[in-house]
């Protein structure tokens, strides 16, 4: 179960850096959803390393297969299986790492919890396993979309962007409204504010020429959202999204609505007022990012994700080597002075698997038996 | 399964704030293990309202009963019930919550989820359902201690504190080594620099003062943890850890290690360079936060939880009732103005059941079969 | 998880035959359901001891209690907690079988299982661990009974009996239709034929008599259940109708529709041929049992399960103790001469929570969104 | 989670009869396994069809290929993914099942569960979804052969046979010892006693002439179980078992130890005498199947499978089509007029399964920590 998530929509990445493949399985799909390879492949794309001269070069086509789970066209309600071919393998690049541990990396912990690694561009703990998800992802974007609009005449619309590279942030007020997905992909940083955008790029690329790297900070907004999305205690829709985000490499922190920053509010500032709105309730202010006791109130969910500098860096580093000798280590290999703008999508994607899960979940308890 | 948490050491609580008890099972706990009520109760007294004149004076003994799972002494492997009565329930004292929904709780969400809600005190979205939390913790802690040294000849220590309170923090360097209970128990803030205690404990009184309420951060650090536990994709240790600790009523945010500030530093200098150690593996700095690649390093375990303002204050506030028609709602019933330092109890609590479950979960898959 | 039963319509039942109570917790009640616990009561009723001289004369009551998830009448969709004291126990009746492990039950297993034994009345592994599921499915039942008749207009109706004791079996064809719930409860045994139901009580006395012990075969029909429930590949219908039988005390065995003797039939003799039906589909045989490939199709759903012949029997046995050095038991405690009687309600119960659990399943993914 | 089997070794099976693949993904597995895809072949070979005349012709090789998850020939403890092309796959000869419900087939229930169904050769539905089942069971016999000889000096013995074709029934005591591997396969009819397999293919074969085909019974017997395998209530190991064998296409039943027939004895000839054994406690006689109180006793697992008569028959049946009009539908497309020896290989799969996952659960509640 290590690498399942979800409990209705549920997803089993599988695949290492440098093997044949990657893929996942999407058990629990709803039937009858129109998808195509295309629609996938497009969310793909949008992660996919060789996009600009910012990340990484690995030239990657990053082609999905569906093998299962998909007729004519559209899903059967049976297991959705697609895969993606990793075509530029090239093992010999990572020989030295499989005697030495990389800093900050997960080399050491996988040797010492399984006693055995593929070294191999980071084997399994490399971010290529995100490709399942971005592909799962996709799928549940789609339901998202066509499925919600289906159901209570408005989509579930998913959208982040980067909001700090290093110490390169967004000015206060600078992204209010709802951006398009034009303006997020304007740049290859993903920064919906074109001024901040051009300073990102700068930072990134003032790290790469010193072998260096940069992290991050990632904001995502949801909206059309239902209310009643999310289970009172654990499986919270924060708790489920914090843990998400938590799942992806290099993430440090989590935080929703007025997050840390909340703390230094009181009370009788931080409270967001119901107001009577059409057709319901709504709040004046949206300290709560959209949640409250854990199940979503039909404001716009807002949370913001902390993404670390690349462990990976093209300078010498002191380390040990597998018999615990100090060594010291050159980074090599394919790298991002910052992955922070190739994780947008990826943010996006396990957004997406929270939702549709919780959806199903909540109509599961409250909507099939009405008394 | 919502109110469900764990996969091998799994516990569900249940009960209502004004119901007639509240509980917690605790199904996959290790047999043999030497328990009794009063060490349960020692957490409980802990997390107890009344214990200072800070915290709200609901005057309840919160005394447990074992009803099953403990024989002569010791847990058997069956399920572990236990139970707390209710015994200070003041139903009538909510009546206005019955029409109107208190800004920033879950009266609205639970409304617009259920069709139902038990108004009392906020039902099953008041904090009293983390009763169930620090029973079961209570037990995951005996294990960590007395079962991790039988293991490793070393226990599993967990210490949480407040390192600020509204805008009162912990100067920097203030707390530098692992704080020893007694020093965080000194004072009802649970802040072990006294210094900052006495500042925070004005700020508290003053908000209650004011009817008003404050948040604050809470630090937990685990020392003697293993290398080797969390899973590489989606139940990395931080993402648990995350989800543990965004379960809790009233967070905004979580970071482990460098956390949102970590996004300010490079890569040169963020990562954290391996070292020997006897018997093994260190790192010289521990922005990790004693987590790589989701799997922890043996370092401590380093992370922060952001608590927004209590949500009830005792002043006027505008909001809506049932029929969606503006209103006024005065706070009353018990509160808080300040409930960070009982929520380290229940950070403690959380942090130990998800080491016991990943625990588990991984000598099950690593070491019961030796190839 | 060892003690958890049901995906998304989840309960966890605990106690011991002799601790101070056992209960069940749900978890995942749809809300806004009426119910009472003296409906529970009800059911508990049916499958407590004491209630004919045919069965045990443990004299409890079994009054249920409810702790939470249940507000003015109505689930709230909150764990609903339900408790049963144990107001009977005797604990000084078992001290022999502290020390030596009784033929044909758990005792010797549990012992290796778990290094300690709770060996008063057998403990977790009594039959009394089943008032909880009974608790449970009358919950599940009222669900099938109100729910499904809300929302397809018909009830579900599960409706258990025996077959056989011993070598005493219903003649072919005694049975027809559907029997009434006044039918199966009129005679202790509840077999609806009352010319066999005498033999059984002759053959049950007569064990009784000899210090024996007898068991028999259940059958159980429901009605009523829409076409579509149930999994197709692990979580078939059949496949979890099997394990929840399998999972009560003294089942030996599990057959659906044709079972066994259907492996004497030709394919052609086999076969349900279809039929139009009014508003649908329907086969003009039933060897399918309701269910086909996995999935109900809306015909009866038919199963049997055989019991073994109670364990405790008055008379000695030789068997070991502690210390793996042979001696002889006495059969001593209360005990019924047949259970099979007792365990009409409890196969009722577990079928109900299985249907209610795929209803829910096959409702989240299937009916929530339409494409 | 409908595709989903085991907990903690747990595999995703997905794939359709006449899609591009078929597969599954292990999670879970432990690390530092050797495995090779030879291995694996072997036991894909004992299931796939055209082995012999009398059996489906379908001409494929099941070549699999492992895509994730082993390195350097060993498992890494990352989920394994294994493939298996479908190479002979004719979609075009079931252009008439598009329209008509085949008898006692999935046709039916699919459509009326999921609204659309992929027909070909059965889709999902079709037997072929067990490669995956095949393949993953043959990496946990691996475990239970090298992994339980490394732990207990004994390896886990699994052994499938047919007990009965029809009618054809091995007589009493024909199979007193433990089969070996290459008396079961010493016929295709996979049954060890040469004079009754003999009178099976006779059987077998007189149905397909007719059109028509038979069922049976197959008996599974595994020897080298520790005590302990099983939990106490839901989770028994005969529950287990009883679900995997029922999840498997055409079975109508099953029963362990002296399963239906066991109902005839009494308590005083059907209890199992604990006896000193070298190294602990045995029982003489053995009519609990191996396993007491849902946990294995360290005896033989015995159980005995049901399996229908094919629902594919070459003649003409009265059906409906997809307008619930009546029609005739004649059996075309390949099949077995006796599946049963092809599923020997697919209960042992299963078996080991259910084994591998339990061993690891017992591990890590009982074994991790020793108070």
């Amino acid at each position: 179960m290590p690498n399942r998530f979800g409990k209705l929509f549920q997803i089993t990445t599988w695949g290492e850096s440098h093997g044949p493949a990657v893929g996942v399985v999407i058990d629990g799909c709803p039937p009858r959803l129109p998808i195509t390879a295309a629609e996938i492949q497009v969310e793909l794309d949008r992660r996919r390393p060789g996009q600009s001269d910012l990340v990484t070069p690995r030239a990657e086509a990053d082609q999905v297969e569906i093998l299962a789970g998909v007729f004519e066209g559209r899903t059967t309600g049976a297991p959705i299986s697609l895969l993606v071919r990793n075509t530029d393998a090239r093992p010999g690049a990572y020989d030295e790492m499989r005697d030495k541990f990389r800093p900050s990396h997960a080399d050491y912990t996988y040797s010492a919890k399984y006693g055995i690694r593929d070294h191999r561009g980071g084997g399994r703990s490399s971010a290529r396993e995100t490709v399942g998800r971005v592909a799962a992802g996709a799928i549940a974007k789609k339901i998202l979309s066509v499925g919600a609009s289906a159901v209570r005449g408005t989509p579930v619309e998913i959208r982040a962007w980067l909001t700090s590279v290093h110490d390169i942030a967004l000015p206060a007020g600078a992204v209010e409204s709802f951006p398009s997905l034009a303006e997020v992909e304007a740049t290859p940083v993903r920064c919906p504010h074109l001024a901040t955008a051009e300073k990102m790029i700068e930072r990134i690329k003032a790290a790469r020429a010193a072998g260096d790297s940069v992290g991050g900070v990632i904001e995502c907004r949801v909206r059309g959202v239902p209310p009643g999305l999310g289970e009172p205690v654990f499986d919270r829709l924060e708790a489920d999204l914090a843990k998400a985000m938590l799942s992806l490499p290099a993430t440090k922190g989590f935080e929703i609505g007025s997050g840390f920053a909340g703390t230094l509010l009181r009370g009788s500032e931080h409270n967001d007022a119901f107001v009577p709105r059409a057709g319901g309730v709504g709040t004046a202010t949206n300290r709560s990012g959209g949640v409250q006791g854990g199940i979503s109130n039909g404001e716009e969910i807002v949370f913001r994700v902390a993404f670390k500098p690349t462990a990976t860096i093209m300078q010498p580093q002191q380390t040990v080597d597998i018999h615990s000798a100090a060594t010291v280590l050159t980074g090599r290999g394919r790298h991002d002075a910052c992955v922070v703008p190739r994780a947008v999508p990826i943010v996006e994607a396990m957004t997406a698997l929270v939702l549709v899960d919780h959806w199903l979940r909540n109509a599961a308890q409250n909507q099939v038996f009405k008394f």
